[in-house]
Formats: structure tokens, sequence, C-alpha cells
């Protein structure tokens, strides 16, 4: 039985799910998919054992802005036992991956098996996901920092690729790293075979971590260690001053200890509200409903209230989210583009719809 | 200068402009058109003098639910010498007409002249109301009971008509009352040339009209004397025994008094949310946004949000309606018929949207 140490990322805003999703309650508090938000998902996904590999309590990295809805979903799941370092601002996912391997350390001492996930992806089913940690365990305590690599469906351009090297136990070397497509390049990378979605979920030793930290960018480690007081809290004026990067450009570019491994399971990042209809199961009118909603010759709707009721009389294709405070009204083929909406907002909209 | 005391009625639902109109804030109780209500903007079309009449303090009546919203439009046009009475059910128009006669007798004597008006209508100018009110006031005087005529503009199915008869100084006699028409029907009326749109409005002499209800109508009359108290309230006990009957069926259709008198002014019963849109003016891309509305890409859309922050992307031909409980999404040949949505909701829904 292999023991990891899961450090849930709280980070996404998920701005493309806005109104519902906010600087103070961003996409992973909401139930999207589900009665469970993504957080909860996220937290029970990578508790408990199975398919060889045993999940220790989490340690959880999150924004000061959220620390209730993050302690509101501990609690909701029932886990008690969580370790929560709280950012005071965001500085990307190379400090929190360092934060992480710290934190592990103290708990699991220096060679400490870190699984770094994002908390606002879509994951099924678990006994796939765990599979997937476990083919990639091997790798990870040998000293590759294993980045997880999804499997394209589509000639997607909103995510970055990593084209695979050679065969590496279960998985990969790591040929590149490659930034997001255009439409033609996209075509062509999912007709290769040989490249995968980089989904931000990463499983590595926390010395080997911290090593090639302390190798290509030894001031965010420095200023994270600098910052990390006793309590989970992070001391604002040391941890502001660690570069703000990502895990991939500060040493997954750089590091000779890559290592990619493909997923099993499905996913998704839920990343806007035409995506989240599409996952959802729609009635044989094409609509999915959420919330308290009154639709009367409705067809291919996405309709979801939250604390409102939401009425509609003969609409056809439309997304429409309705809040307490904020209503959001797009077709389905443009509902993509809501940050457009949040852009003006920014400008002059009161700061408590953001 | 002829001495008028109008007697608003408040009694109209509104139901067609859900989710806005309420039944503790119905209709005549939004601004709609400007930034007064309709119930203002008849209060002040029913104040002051000109064209040769002058308008006493007005009597109100309505419901016991709206005295709250009553109240607070009379201080808001600053009139403070109102004559109100609450009926603690609905019984139509003809016991309310009872109700202005009985109270205008007090206030002028018992030939009092009392304009009976609805406080759900568009009518402008002033100017134009207050001429046509002055030429139906020498017929009132006389011992008529004048009923005003909208001169029809569209083969229109939803209002009952009046069938023109002999000339009759500024107006003519009736030569009947006409139920609601079929299309056919209403295109023959529109083309006669001699219907008129019967809206509600009309002009009498108190002691005309309340001889004509003992007459026709007994037990009205006597219920509403029984319940009138001195200070405005009516006794439910006693004016539940009232038949529930409009003034056109208890009196106009059976009266030798009745006379008809052609509107000079524009009128609209802003019925629905379509023919609200229609007679608010567009933007250049046919838009018409009331609220906080933050669009993008718009097309000949009309987008109310009353307290909350109304959002739209890309969408046409659109009617949406939002407030901080309810939302409406209809397409705008689909809008007006938002009552199919009201009746699921009085099925299922919480009392506090209807």
């Amino acid at each position: 039985m292999i023991h990891i140490r899961p450090a849930i990322l709280c980070g996404g805003a998920g701005e493309r799910l806005w109104p519902l999703s906010r600087k103070d309650r961003p996409k992973p508090f909401h139930r999207l998919l589900s009665d469970r938000t993504l957080f909860e998902d996220t937290l029970l996904r990578c508790a408990g054992q199975g398919e060889g590999i045993s999940f220790s309590a989490p340690l959880i990295i999150a924004g000061e802005a959220i620390e209730t809805p993050v302690r509101a979903g501990l609690k909701s799941v029932g886990i008690t036992a969580a370790d929560m370092a709280f950012e005071p601002m965001g500085r990307n996912t190379a400090p929190a991956a360092a934060i992480a391997a710290l934190l592990a350390q103290k708990q699991d001492g220096p060679e400490a098996l870190v699984l770094l996930v994002p908390s606002d992806h879509h994951i099924a089913p678990v006994s796939k996901f765990r599979e997937t940690i476990a083919a990639a365990a091997p790798l990870a305590t040998e000293g590759k920092i294993v980045v997880f690599g999804i499997p394209p469906t589509r000639p997607e351009t909103g995510y970055g690729y990593i084209r695979q090297g050679a065969p590496l136990g279960e998985g990969y070397t790591v040929a590149a790293f490659e930034e997001k497509p255009d439409e033609v390049t996209a075509k062509a990378y999912l007709e290769s075979g040989d490249r995968l979605w980089n989904a931000g979920l990463f499983l590595f030793r926390a010395d080997i971590l911290l090593a090639e930290l302390a190798r290509f960018e030894p001031e965010i480690l420095s200023a994270v260690k600098e910052s990390l007081g006793t309590d989970g809290r992070i001391d604002a004026a040391a941890f502001s001053l660690s570069p703000s990067l990502p895990l991939d450009i500060a040493v997954m570019e750089r590091t000779a200890h890559a290592a990619v491994v493909p997923t099993r399971f499905v996913w998704s990042d839920v990343g806007n509200w035409p995506s989240l209809a599409d996952a959802l199961e729609a009635d044989i009118d094409g609509n999915i409903f959420t919330g308290d909603i009154e639709a009367i010759d409705c067809k291919n709707s996405y309709l979801r209230g939250e604390g409102v009721t939401l009425t509609a009389l003969g609409v056809d294709d439309l997304i429409v989210v309705a809040t307490g405070d904020a209503v959001f009204v797009a077709p389905r083929s443009r509902a993509h583009d809501v940050k457009k909406i949040l852009a003006e907002l920014k400008a002059k909209g009161p700061p408590s719809l953001l």
C-alpha cells in the first residue's frame, strides 16, 4: 500500500461560470454537476484507500478570501483532520506546490509523496482515478515529477499540451510542454496520438520537488519557507516576495525528472456554461433545469436558478443563470463569452457582483 | 368652471406583468413607462384645473392589501387630502362605483359629479384628458351616465366594445355594449367606424348612479351602504353580501341614461410585457433597458431588472424581467402568455411570488 498525501489547490476563480462563481465563493464551491460541490467531490476522491494506494488526510491550499467555504466543504463531507494553508494573495501554482511539499514533509518525512490536485475539475469514476495515481506512484517514488496527461477527445485550443517521449514505467518521458495551440495545430495534435492535455495534476516526492525549486526558482522557495507559520497562516509580506509562476514553467519545463502518465478517467474542467450544460443529462426536450424552474414550451435550454424562481416561456437554445442579485442570459453558442460581461461589471458594477 | 370629484379605482392585478406585478404591489404601483407609477400619473392627471374643469381632492378605492403602496403613492405626489376606502375583498366595479358616489355626496352634495377612473392605464397628454372630461360634463350634469370610448386603432380582441347610437351633445347614445369579439368580428368593428373600446372610465352624477343601482341591483347598494364606516373602513361581513358585478353589467347595459363620449387622448392599458415594450422608446439596436442592465450584442430586446443586475449576451427579440426573487424569460412573441407561468406557480409556488 502506497501512502499519498493529497494537496488540494482551491485557486480557480471560474469567471466563465459567473454569476454563480464569485470571488468569495468561486467555482469549486458550487454544486455544478451533482449534489456535491466540485471541492467536496475532490476531497472524497482523494480520501480512503483502494487500487493499492492509501490517501492520508488532505492538505488544503486556498486563498484567504475563501476560508469560510473551504471549512464548510470539509465539514460537509466529514473531514476533520486537514492541514490548511491560506494564501494572503495568489502567486500561482509553483509557490502552492512548495507549500504542499513543506507541509507534507512535516507529516510524512522528507520523501513524502504529494498529489497536487486542482479542486475545480470533474473526474470520474473514483476507481479509475485511484488506478491512474497507483500507476504513477512507482515513477514518483523513484524520483520523477509526474504530470498527468488527459488523452484528448477533441481539437481543443483552450488547454496546454504535453508531447509524450519514450515509454517510462506506466508513462512516458516528457518530450515537450506545448502552449495552447491554434485550431490547425490542435487538429494536428489530436491526430498525432502522442499529445495529452495538461490539466495541472501532479504526483511527486516532496524532497525532489523542493530540490528542483531550489535549483530553478530559489526565490520562490525562500519566500515560501520564510512566510510559512506553524499554524497554517502565511505571512503576507514574506509571501508577496515570491515570484508568481505556474509549476509547469517554474519546474516542469526545466527539470530532467519530468514524466507524464496518461489518465484513465473521465475528465472535464467544467470551464463554462455551455460545457457544463453539455456534461449534464438533458430531458426529452433537450432541457436541463437546476433549482426552482418553471418552464413552458422550452427546448434545448439550460436554466439554473439559485435562491430565485426562474421562469421561461417558449425559449430555445438558451442559457439562463439567475441568482438573487444577478442574472445572465445568452444563447448556448455565446454563453462561453460571459467574461465580456464580467469585464464590463469590473469597470463599473458593484464589487459584490464579482 | 365645473367641479369634478375623481374616484380612483386601484383594482387591476396586472397579472400579465408578472414577476413585477404582485398581489401586494400590483400593476398601478410600478414605474412602467416613466419615473412615476401609473397610480401616481393617474393622481396627477386627476388633479388641478384647466380646460374648464376643476378636480377636487380624489377618492381612492382600493383593496386592503395595497393600503401601503396607495399611501406611498399619494405622499410621493404630495396629495394630503384624499378620502380613502379600502375594500376587504374584491367585488368588481359596481360596488366600487357605489362607494364613490356615496363618498362624493358627503363632500359635494347629492348631485356630486364623479369621474370613475382605473389607475392602471397610460393616458396622455393631460390637456386632452381634461378636454375629454370637459366635453362629457354637460351630459353628466343633465343626468347621463357617461362611459368614455377609446377610438380603436387595431382589431383588438381583448376589449369590450361600445356601439355608438345617435349623436348626443359631444357624444352619442349607446346603441349596445358588445363583448370581446373574435378576430373576424374585431376587424368588422374596426371598419364600421361606430365602435369604441370600453376602458372602464365613467362620468356621472352621484344621485343618478345611486338611483339606477337601487333600481337594477338594490342588493349592491344596500350592502355597500351597510358596510361603509365613517372612517373609510368597510365592514367585511356587510360588504361580502354585495353581488360581485362590473358597473357595465349592473347598470350601463340596462339604464336608459347611458351615453358614450369618444376620447381625444392617447390611451394604452399597458396590458402585458410586449405591449409595454412597444410603448417604450427603443435604442438604435431596438433595445429597451430598464434598471441595472449590462448587455453586449443584443437586439430588439426588452431587459428589465429591479433590485438585480441583469446581463445578456447576444440575445435577440427577447423579453427578460428580473426581480430579486423571480425571473421571467420569453421571446417577444410569447411574453404575453406569462399568465400560463403564473397559473403553474399558483398551483405549487411560494405565495410570496404571486
